[in-house]
């Protein structure tokens, strides 16, 4: 696969979220990257320009594609983060579409406030959520338990510390932070396997978290 | 792509949906499948047995795979109905994510009854469906007008007429039937180039619709 010139990743000025993994697939790849990070004041004028007026966006030699599951996957082929044989690959997207669509289902959550959210937020802990980790956690034992896809590290690893990471932060009112270790301790240890591998830790240790 | 020796694809028994895409692709790509509809008195015996306990699976050679986007690359990659070149791709994947996260921002509002139904889609004829909809019609529009990717039918036009489809059925309350047509008249156009496709007719002919 022939390597752009120039690659830039607009997403919002944060650790986490949709646009992670695309940063740390470039990152351990060894793709230099313009990360484009979108403050929340800039954010009202940049929105048209945006497809679907969202991000992340990656542009690639000036041309631009949205949505951050095609994101990941032209980004993971890039830099070997995806696997070659078409079976593990259809393994890979299967966990990132799965994780994406939780990412869909808690979405209008961030939106609500008081009691309101409280009943949304417990109404996707006794649905969605559980229902998510526990399918995640089959899948990781079916291949091994170490790893989602080609017995190694791909974007279906670092998509998936994506929401077990924003899920056992403390920071989303009314889901208990202990939430991935009691529904799914494999995806708990998955996501310390994760973070100690060499290229994601790396990534980490230039900022100061 | 080695053909394999057995396909099945597990999904509800109507047309349309989840499903659709695969199905559609399967069979214009003259790949032999069996076409598993459950019907919904088999689903709940059924259901523990699927991953995350949803629908479309497809089997293939005994090994399943879930989500829909996931199921419809490979089948994609398995007809000739996906891009070989990876921008183009990259492009055909972000039209099924954007499709993919309006079936997620739709999907609550199936349970939901009378009033909260009504304010539910209401919410989601102000956001959700305009913003999908102008999104794609911006999309086709910069990529010739007539198909989603790679000048020439793919997966992404069968995963878009499954929305378009279901918007315009008159089938869910509260969403006007002339939607499509009002918010982007050329995804309304473009409905009609797939459903002349020869392919995509050859398949419906099957069936007493």
């Amino acid at each position: 696969m022939p390597m752009p010139k120039s690659i830039k990743l607009f997403y919002f000025d944060f650790h986490g979220g949709r646009g992670e993994t695309a940063r740390l697939a470039l990152s351990i790849g060894g793709v230099p990257f313009a990360d484009e990070r979108v403050k929340g004041a800039d954010w009202p004028m940049l929105k048209p320009s945006m497809p679907f007026g969202e991000l992340p966006v990656l542009e690639v030699d000036g041309q631009r594609i949205s949505q951050s599951n095609a994101i990941n996957r032209y980004v993971g082929q890039l830099t070997g983060l995806y696997p070659d044989d078409r079976w593990q690959a259809a393994q890979c997207d299967e966990v990132c579409c799965a994780v994406e669509a939780l990412n869909d289902a808690l979405g209008p959550s961030f939106s609500l406030k008081g009691d309101e959210q409280k009943r949304e937020r417990e109404r996707l802990l006794a649905g969605s959520i559980p229902r998510c980790l526990k399918g995640l956690d089959s899948l990781l034992a079916q291949r091994g338990g170490e790893w989602f896809a080609s017995n190694r590290l791909t974007i279906a690893d670092l998509k998936v510390i994506e929401i077990t990471g924003m899920l056992s932060s403390g920071r989303l009112d009314h889901i208990p932070a202990d939430i991935v270790e009691r529904t799914a301790p494999a995806l708990a240890a998955h996501r310390t396997r994760v973070l100690a591998h060499p290229g994601v830790r790396a990534y980490y240790a230039r900022f100061d978290l």
